[in-house]
C-alpha cells in the first residue's frame, strides 16, 4: 500500500498558521489546530451513516486545516463488498454531499480519497482480523493506530476481543512506542451494570488511557468554553457557590421528534438518551471544583467528584423530584426557525410514530431536581430538563443568583415590584454565547428596576468558529487528548444517578397515586405542567429561553 | 397677578402616564415624572446665559411632561429693565432656540411663557426684596417657593441675606407649612474654608434641608443608575471590595478647551473645576456602603463617609500621587466624533487661549491616586483623571477585578500570554451604559483566552431617555428630593481632599526636584506621560476607553 496522504501544507492552508493579530474588538480566527502525528485510522463501520455523514467530512475538514500529518491514512472496515476504488468513491461522494468548503474541487477530493483504503470483513470472523493485521504491518501504514468503532454498541466487545487476540492493540512494527487508541460511540451501556461489564471487556484489551468514549454533543468548544469562562475570570468564581447561587437550570430542548428512530428510542427514552450523558456532563462542568491542571485526567477527576456527589433520589422520592413526559400531537416551529412560528408544523404524538408501541411508556421528556452534596453546592437545586418536540431548540445552562436584599429599596416601586435575580446564561445552542441578566434603573424620578441583558456570542467575535464536533474529537483522539471524552468511572457514576431514577419509576410508578408512566404534553410546549410545578413548589420557575 | 400656568394635563401629555407594559426585551419609556406641587420659582439671574440656555428649556420639558402642577409660575429677577411681556419674549425665544420637542408650536410657547413674570432688581438693594415680597404675597402665587440663584457665586450671600431680612424665606400667607427652598449653582466655595464660610452664611437664613447645591453633572440618571446597579443586583456587591477588586479608574475626559472662559479657568484649574465635585462624587458613589434607605440623607451620609475616609496625601507625597498637566497645541477630534479623527482640528495651547497668562501655572489635567481608608477598600487604589483637550470625550468608572489565579492554565497558551483581568465599566458619556470585559476561549485546540465585552446601553433599552440634567434637578428641587444635591458636609469633605493636594503643590511644587507647575501634554492625547507612570509603578495601566 503506497497510497500516502497528500501533504496538506502544499494546499495553501498555511496562511492559517501565520501569527494572528488580535486588535481589540476585531474578529479573530480560531487557533490553527495542532497537527496530530501521522496515524492509521481503522474505521469500523466504514460505510455506515455515521462514517459517511460525520466522520469522513470531519476528516476532510482536518485535512484542509492542515491538522493531519503527512502519511495519514484511513483503513475502512465494513461488511460491504467494496474494493479500494469503490470505497474511495464512497469517500468522494460523502465529501461532495457534505457541501463543505472546498468540496467542489474534484481534484482535491481525489487527493483526499487517495488516503483511504478498504477491507471487507465479518466483524465476528477471526480471519478478517488476521487480514487486517497484514495490512497494518505494511511499512507505509503509520504505526500510530486509532481504532474507531462506528458500529452498533453490541459489536464493541466482539471487535475489541478480536483486535486483542490478533495482536493489533499493539503498535505497528515501525515504532514500538507509537500510540494505539480506541474510540467508541455512545450509548455506553444501558445502565451501570452493563457499563461496568463493557468497561471490563474493553480493559482486557486496552488500558483506560487508550479508550476514548465519545460524546459528540460536547465535541464543540463547549467543555473548554465553560471551564475558561469559570476559571479564567476573576468575577464569576467568587460567587459560584451556595452563598450566592440560588439554583441552576440546565435545559436541552429539541423540536425534533424521534425522526424515524422510534424503534431505537422505545428502548432508550430521554433519561438514558440525554440525561445520562449530555445533561449530567453539563451539570458536572458547571458544578466542578477547579481542576489541578487543564489536563484530561485532572478535569475528569473533578467531574467525577460532582457525579459522585449527586444525591441519588431514594425510590420513593423519585416521583417528587423527577417528572417524565411523552409528547402528544401538536405543532412545532419549523426546523431552524429562530422563534416558534405562531402556527408551526403539525406533528404526530409519540405513540403514533413508526416503531413506537401504541401504549408506550417511554419518556420523551424529563425534568429533574438534583442535589449536589458538596461543600460548594449543599442546598442548591440543579434543575435539569430535556425533551423532544419542545417549543424551541435550545441548550443552555442558567445560573440564577440569589436576590439582593431589598431593604434599600423598601419605599420604592422597585421593592413593590420585587427585584429580579441576576442570571448568568451559558448558551450552547442555537448560538453559543454568554448572557448576563441584571437590573438597571428605569429612567425617571421613580426607583423602578428593570431586568436587562448584556450578551456576548462567540460567533460575533470568532466568525470562523472552529472545528465542528467530530473534527475536534477526532483530532483530540489522534493527539491523545482525552479531556472531552468520558472516562470509565465517569460513565459509571452517571449511570448510577440514572439507575436510581429508573428504580424509582419501576418500584413506585407515580408516588403511590395509582398512575404510572409519563404524562402527556403537547408537542411544541415546554413539557407537562408537572415540570413547572417541580420548581413552583419552592417559588421558582423555568426560564423561557 | 392672575397669570396662572396652563394645565399641562389638557395638552395631551396624559398618555405618558398610562400604565406601561414592560414586555421582556421590548424598549420601554421612562417613568412619567411625578408632578411637583404647584410652586413659585423665583429665578435670580433670569436673563443670564444659564437661565436662557438651560433652565427655561428644562422648565419647558417639565411642563410638556406634565410634571409642573397647575398654578406653577416663574418670577424672573435680574438687573435688566424688562417688563413682564419683554421677559415673556425672552422666554419664548429661549424655548424656540433650544430646538426641543414641541418648541415649534408658537401657541404652546405662548401658553408656557404666560406662567412667567419679571421683576427688575439690583440684588444689593433692600427695596427690590420688599417689592419681591409684595409680588409673592399675591394670592395667585403658590406659597411653595423655590429660590434659584443662577448668578455668580459672590452674589449668593448678598441675595440670601436680603431674602432673610425681607422675611421671604418663610412660605407665603396662603399656606404656612408650604416649603421654601434655595438652589445654588457650583462652584460652592474655592476651598474648604470658603465653603464653610458660605455654608455658615446660608445657614443663617435657611436650614440645611432647604438648601440644594446643584451638580448638574450628576443630574441625569447617573447617580441612581450607579446605586441601582450596585445594590439591586446580587452578582456585583459580593465582589465589590478589596478582596476581589484590584483598583478603580475614574475618567472624565473632555475634548473641549476652555472655550473662551480662560479668565475664569485661570483661577480654577481642573482640580477645583472637576475633581472637587464631579470626580469625587463618582468616587463616593462607587465606593460607598449600602445606605440604610434610598433617601437623600441616607445616601449622602454614606457618600460623606467615603469622602472622609479618603486619606489626604501629605504635602510631600502629593508629587508622587498626583500629576498635573496643561495642554499644549495639538489636534483634537471634531466635537461629537465617536472616534478620534486621524487628523482632527488643530487647536492652540492653553497658554495661548484668550484670558490665559503666557506663563500660566493652571492645570488643565489632573491624574491622582487616592486611597479610601475603609474596611471595604483598604489597599485598593482609586485612580482619577480628568482633562481638557483629551483624545476623546468620555466619562466612565472602570472597576478592575483581580486576576484569577493562573495555575489552572499553567501549561497553556493562556498562561504564557497572561490572563487579563475582568473589568466592569460604568460609562456615563458619551453613551450611558454598562460593559463587562471577561475572558473566553479562542476556538481551537489550544487554550488561548481572549478578552471580550458584553455590553448594555441605556438607550438601547430606553430610547426615550429621561429628563436631561437640569430638568431632573429642577423637578427634584421642587419635590424636595435632595438625593442628587450636595450636602454642606459633603462639599466641605470634598474640599478637604482638594485642599491637601493644593497644599502639596504649594509647599512642594514637584517633590523637591526643582520643577514646579503642570507638565505640558499634547492636545488630543491622554495627558502627560507622568499620568501613565503613576499606574505603571504598580504594574497597572489606564484603560483606553
Amino acid at each position: 500500500m503506497a497510497a500516502l496522504g497528500p501533504d496538506p501544507r502544499s494546499r495553501g492552508t498555511s496562511s492559517r498558521r501565520v501569527g494572528r493579530a488580535h486588535p481589540a474588538g476585531a474578529a479573530a480566527g480560531p487557533s490553527p489546530p495542532a497537527a496530530a502525528p501521522a496515524a492509521t485510522l481503522i474505521l469500523f463501520g466504514a460505510s455506515g451513516d455515521l462514517a459517511r455523514r460525520k466522520l469522513i467530512p470531519a476528516l476532510w475538514q482536518l485535512w484542509r486545516a492542515g491538522a493531519l500529518a503527512p502519511g495519514w491514512r484511513v483503513l475502512g472496515v465494513a461488511h460491504d463488498p467494496y474494493d479500494r476504488d469503490a470505497y474511495r468513491h464512497v469517500v468522494d461522494t460523502a465529501v461532495a454531499a457534505a457541501g463543505l468548503p472546498g468540496a467542489g474541487d474534484a481534484a482535491a477530493r481525489a487527493a483526499f480519497a487517495a488516503a483511504f483504503d478498504y477491507q471487507g470483513a465479518d466483524f465476528g470472523d477471526a480471519a478478517a482480523y488476521a487480514a487486517l493485521g497484514e495490512r497494518l504491518a505494511d511499512a507505509a501504514a503509520p504505526a500510530h493506530r486509532l481504532f474507531y468503532l462506528a458500529t452498533p454498541p453490541p459489536l464493541y466487545p466482539v471487535i475489541v476481543d478480536h483486535l486483542g487476540r490478533a495482536g493489533l492493540t499493539r503498535p505497528g512494527p515501525a515504532a514500538a512506542d507509537a500510540p494505539v487508541r480506541l474510540v467508541v460511540e455512545k450509548p455506553f451501556g444501558t445502565d451501570r451494570a452493563s457499563a461496568q461489564a463493557l468497561n471490563r471487556r474493553l480493559h482486557r484489551m486496552f488500558r483506560e488511557e487508550q479508550i476514548f468514549r465519545i460524546d459528540h454533543y460536547l465535541g464543540k468548544e463547549t467543555v473548554q468554553n465553560i471551564l475558561v469562562l469559570r476559571f479564567a475570570n476573576g468575577l464569576f468564581e467568587p460567587v459560584w457557590n451556595r452563598t450566592y447561587v440560588d439554583h441552576v437550570q440546565i435545559t436541552v430542548a429539541e423540536t425534533l421528534g424521534v425522526e424515524g428512530r422510534g424503534a431505537y428510542y422505545e428502548g432508550a427514552g430521554a433519561l438514558r438518551d440525554m440525561v445520562q450523558n449530555h445533561l449530567l456532563q453539563l451539570l458536572s462542568l458547571v458544578a466542578m471544583e477547579p481542576p489541578v491542571a487543564f489536563s484530561a485526567d485532572d478535569v475528569r477527576d473533578r467531574k467525577v467528584d460532582v457525579l459522585r456527589s449527586i444525591h441519588p433520589p431514594a425510590p420513593d422520592r423519585v416521583a417528587a423530584t423527577v417528572v417524565r413526559g411523552q409528547y402528544a400531537a401538536g405543532r412545532v416551529p419549523a426546523e431552524g426557525a429562530a422563534e416558534p412560528a405562531a402556527r408551526g408544523e403539525a406533528v404526530a404524538a409519540y405513540r403514533d410514530e413508526a416503531g413506537v408501541a401504541p401504549g408506550s411508556q417511554t419518556e420523551t421528556f424529563v425534568a429533574a431536581q438534583l442535589l449536589v452534596d458538596s461543600w460548594r453546592w449543599a442546598g442548591v437545586p440543579f434543575y435539569l430538563r430535556t425533551g423532544k418536540r419542545m417549543r424551541r431548540r435550545v441548550a443552555e445552562i442558567a445560573v440564577q443568583f440569589r436576590r439582593p436584599p431589598q431593604t434599600l429599596f423598601r419605599d420604592t416601586d422597585a421593592a413593590r415590584a420585587g427585584l429580579q435575580p441576576n442570571v448568568l446564561v451559558l448558551r450552547l445552542q442555537p448560538e453559543e454565547g454568554v448572557f448576563l441578566r441584571f437590573g438597571v434603573k428605569t429612567p425617571g424620578a421613580a426607583i423602578d428596576v428593570e431586568p436587562v441583558e448584556m450578551d456576548f456570542t462567540y460567533r460575533s467575535r470568532f466568525p470562523d468558529g472552529g472545528l465542528d464536533g467530530y473534527g475536534r474529537l477526532l483530532l483530540d483522539a489522534l493527539r491523545g487528548d482525552a479531556t472531552l471524552f468520558t472516562r470509565a468511572d465517569e460513565a459509571e457514576a452517571a449511570w448510577a444517578v440514572v439507575d436510581a431514577i429508573r428504580e424509582g419509576w419501576r418500584s413506585d410508578p407515580a408516588g403511590g397515586k395509582g398512575q404510572d408512566g409519563p404524562v402527556p404534553y403537547r408537542a411544541g410546549s415546554w413539557g407537562p405542567p408537572a415540570a413547572a410545578r417541580l420548581l413552583a413548589r419552592s417559588g421558582r420557575s423555568w426560564r423561557r429561553p
